[in-house]
């Protein structure tokens, strides 16, 4: 048996399988990519990794299958899914993931192959399990799916109490230790047991107000949106260490590789040295989901990289000096979370006012970005207000300072 | 200068004025008066007072004067009123309020009286501070009011933070050093500067999750509800240590007195050890307002006291074993704290959808309880249900499982 | 099963007898009496009580139970030691058990009757257990005792961390998670395992760091030795409220009959105000161990009063008004704490420089108390000198500085 | 002024100078070498930079100079060398410095150069601030250099509190709060004010206790040694990436940079291999000073490298597989850290016995470490101990489990 201290969980206990599966290399390969990607740029102690986050929901899964007292087997499935879930990220977390997906076709829960060969596949094979079970785990698939990948799923309750110890933020201290006694299965659904309307609200609050102050802070999405737009020219680049990269090995990548490839490939050089100083592109427009018309909403990829191009050309400006970031509708997973409420099992959504409101709330806190230079962003905000049709007030960019979250007086912004 | 240790705050420095004022009995008393009342029968470590609450706050408004660049004179008067705003505090803090102010037409913060006499009066005077505006102050009037008592006043970020520490639920866990930082006035009005609807709504969750959790858990309520009917018949008897005790001594009671006088007089001596043993009352009722007609809604203490020996003489039961209690409608106060938003001044409830649903949760955390003896649960749940209308399931009471906010299987309940 | 949420442990599950034993008085009553006595006057927010340490030492002694694989009827009784081990104290703790021990013959651990009797009694023979058996645990004999009282005992590792997180002084921040993963038994005899020589170490120092900082802090010191007069006061007086206190009815109070019957006995009633609102005596004589002559070291408590009252006469004030606090010869009882190394059990301090540095540093910190009013300060400190022989510097005392172990600028001192 | 949230320290402003620092890539470059080198492989969650570390020491620097009350001038140089200390380490910190030295006659605090050209220096002109004197201050040279690098300085203030937050292990957990409010010049010394050899104490135990816990735990040692020699190859290899590494371009890498170049050249491919999927070495030796002869105790780099190899010859072993690990004799260097007693300033090895036990008890902790792959762990280990003259029992090594300081059952060892 492995005791591992952990800042979160203090002693973490590994055995069995899973304390196999920790000296493969696709799970210390986790030790090298940062959980949150390039959110230490607005909380610079949240340098956290896949590697610790998956030991801790590892150990939250372990004491869930004891709580519900799950089959034997059963239960070294769900822990090593547990343990495994994150072995198909690549650098920097989801920072990158839309660009890996669009080339590769997979999501980082997509690790079937992954954990079916190597020495992972050898772990699994030499203790009978079935990787094909996990990875459909992994991907919250049947019953146990839920625990792993899921409304009420051990993957967040470790990731928002982890992420808060690490960045500072409190909101995040969620009562993980109560969800975990609370879970129990109902008709084959994981469910709250009863009076935890509460808690079910807790979670879905926790996240709520995270998701702003840390994940959707503006500067985490300009660093993540500008690492994005730059692995997109390595992997078009033909020169320097990018020569040979493509979306299956950026995928493979640690955060060392991917840093060191960029710095070492021409086309991503300048973009590299603005990264390592922190020399961030700045908002140009940033505007609300009532400004934007319906046709950029659905734009796809291709169609963005075309307006960017647009603007640059209009506003006379490099390409690369135009990125322009919309994000996804945002949605509430934990609405469908189940509680059960004098015996019978019903939907939060359908409990609590609070999972509508939230929904309201997070569509007023959806903002489309257009980032550029310091120096260009007046001349490029109204460009691109222009092109996009946004109905910004008085044909310029809506008021960037309704949409700080946190009052961090960003030294750099 | 007193620099004094605080498990919550780290070291607290008093200064000035306010470190006279420590040395007062009337603050000194706030040592022996528990800041949560009987929620220890909850929550055994709850055991904190409104002597390190009230150093906390004035630490807080010192703090905040500091911020917000306040005028010496101004700033003092606040930091005194901070420090003395809950002197006015019977046993017990808020647990029998409603007792005292019924026979004594004084809430806790009624304190003109308290505060120009005695030796706070001395001191105030001695420095040449206004007593009358430092009880105004507490009231929450004037400008600088709104620090002390208001929607963003510095209490409530003490108390959330310091609860949660003392009871170990987390969810009162606020970024208050934000909060403080946040602070400005626009026209005289506190608002929280540009970018802190989140901020804002984080405060709002805080209290939300709080209240049914810890507040209002119902054995808290249940206790509580206790204690003011034996408190009641202290002021009542002739006989015992409570022959000399009416209601403005009573206000001015610590727990000790309130607790060795409730043991000493034969008409509670009964109560008293039920109380020390943590022998409850429990739940016979435990109706939803949709279920409550309007006309228990109206009712005064008088009505109510009324029904309850409607219920103990219909039951055929002492008349003591029988406990109605019903709470007045939510409110949420911090619904009209202000935020800026582009430039602009807006109430919280204008700018976030969450205000709403969040008065529509609390109604549907309402409860009215009926409390008794446990082997009498059934019987007076019938009949009371049937005295007060109570449009309960099938003739019997409201499923009390659905409303058990926390999980813990209390030993005694 | 009873889940209890703990500010320390988070979660505590009691489960078994242990269950049934929270619900007598004698375990309830704890809930009214403070851990650290009038330790709150150093550190405000220090009001915890021995009903919820006993709850972490119960959990503790639960998990170490189970680590070291315990046979069931054995690992019950361990748990019911560890709930009821304190009991037996009176009042304010430890505070006046010098007293009631001089009058009693007994110490708070001396609880033979307690548990045999009363419904601790009814609960134990309910149960099958031996009252007896628990009893000589509490008393830590036999093998299994050490767990709960001893050198490596449960009860030392949760009040360390539980008096650090509520008095706000970190140093008693230990690994208690670990120190209950590496106990063991070879030979009959509780040692840490291979490799944990640090371990040991680090309980002693934690010990080490508080004692001075928190639990003979002098404010601690001063206000426990003047409510160990009153008690002593209130036990020969025959008026008022004491007039049937005996010894053994103190022990059997709590703080609040304490308090309220030293406030309404007139021997004791301007103690009482003094002491409700912190009006301390001072330090007037603070000598070391060097300064202070052998035949002081050896008197007993008869010739102490002698002493006092003659300084009390030399200085013409009232008897009342000296009091001379000579404390026993500081011990370790850590040091003989057994560790595992290379196979072989060694005492600590055979195998740790550090004990025996801890013992001699201990001798220095120990100080004679004279203390009397503050405007006395100077002429009792003089003449008790004088009568002591104590090699007071310049035939004055001690300078006080050097041994205040914290400097909170204490707003009273 | 930017105001940034920190983990440890909560909210840290930035101002002045101090804040165009931030954005030099001198300082951003620390955002990307971990703070505590390879001991993330014993505490995974210990993946703290320097970056933030030098936030804190920059914020408690500030701190103290204004509760000392330094001149506006000094206080900046101060400030400005607190944020600047650690701009001269190398990657993974102290890991390979003693190479970084040995080939390039500097060690980390050399800063001379670096500071006075580049962003940096251009910043410090601007400011009309002095680079050399920074540099001095760095080196902890001058009445004020005390506060960065001495025995009470803020740098280790900062690390202790971090590496506990990070690691989980709480010894670090000190009272930094109070160390910085007691700090006082007497004479132009640091010392501690009045009352606080205790204080003093807390200090030196605390990193007594995190030593061997957590800097010189074996596993990092052994990574650390192994990283040390993979580097020196680097340097010494003509292929690959390394071709164009020298030691001062190796001083100014990043952690990224190193791993990828170690990855990307032949002669250090398998090293690194091993270093990413931690497959460490083992201790085939692991002698305590006793047991080693003078002459080894003595011997330099090149002597030990030539004993490494007489091992690997004799056992007939790759070269690269045997690390002979000779660490430096302990010191302790608060010892002379001083404090007031009786008003007179006095070291704290005069007047605490503590610290000559801690000096005992370090000599006591060291080791002699021979390292090699897990199945030669036998055979490297008789013949190097008979090479080195090693007095070890029985012709073996000494036995390794008492030298275990953490229990951590780790995974691969």
């Amino acid at each position: 048996m492995a005791t591992i201290k952990d800042s979160v969980h203090d002693h973490i206990e590994v055995t069995g399988p899973p304390e196999a599966l920790l000296d493969t290399p696709a799970v210390q390969r986790l030790r090298r990519i940062r959980q949150l990607g390039t959110a230490q740029y607005v909380y610079p102690s949240a340098n956290h990794t896949r590697f610790e986050h998956s030991l801790g929901v590892y150990h939250l899964a372990s004491r869930a299958a004891k709580r519900l007292d799950l089959p034997e087997r059963d239960a070294v499935h769900v822990e090593a899914a547990a343990l495994l879930h994150d072995v198909g990220h690549g650098p920097f977390s989801h920072n990158i993931e839309a660009l890996t997906h669009r080339r590769t076709g997979k999501y980082h829960d997509d690790v079937e192959e992954l954990i079916a060969s190597g020495q992972v596949g050898e772990v699994l094979r030499d203790n009978d399990l079935e990787p094909d079970r996990i990875a459909r785990l992994i991907r919250g698939e049947g019953q146990y799916g839920q625990l792993v990948s899921g409304e009420l799923d051990v993957d967040r309750m470790d990731y928002l109490v982890r992420d808060a110890h690490h960045t500072g933020v409190p909101y995040g201290t969620i009562d993980h230790e109560r969800l975990i006694r609370e879970l129990t299965f109902v008709d084959g659904e994981l469910v709250l047991d009863e009076g935890n309307v509460q808690t079910a609200e807790s979670l879905l609050l926790a996240r709520a107000l995270m998701n702003p102050t840390v994940y959707k802070h503006h500067v985490a999405r300009i660093s993540k949106a500008m690492l994005r737009r730059a692995s997109e020219r390595l992997l078009d680049a033909d020169s320097g260490a990018a020569a040979d990269v493509d979306a299956e090995r950026l995928r493979r990548m640690d955060d060392h590789d991917l840093i060191v490839a960029l710095r070492s490939t021409p086309e991503t050089e300048a973009f590299s040295r603005r990264f390592d100083e922190r020399r961030l592109l700045k908002r140009s427009v940033w505007a609300e989901w009532t400004d934007v018309p319906g046709w950029i909403l659905d734009a796809d990829h291709r169609e963005i990289r075309r307006i960017e191009r647009g603007i640059a050309d209009a506003a006379d400006v490099e390409p690369t000096d135009v990125i322009v970031d919309v994000p996804p509708e945002p949605s509430i997973t934990e609405s469908s979370s189940r509680v059960l409420v004098s015996g019978e099992m019903r939907r939060l959504d359908e409990q609590s006012p609070l999972v509508s409101a939230l929904r309201t709330a997070q569509k007023g806190q959806w903002r489309l970005g257009v980032y550029t230079r310091r120096k260009l962003t007046d001349r490029v905000g109204r460009i691109a207000a222009d092109e996009m049709d946004i109905d910004a007030d008085g044909g310029l960019v809506t008021d960037i300072r309704t949409n700080v979250y946190h009052t961090l007086d960003e030294f750099e912004l």
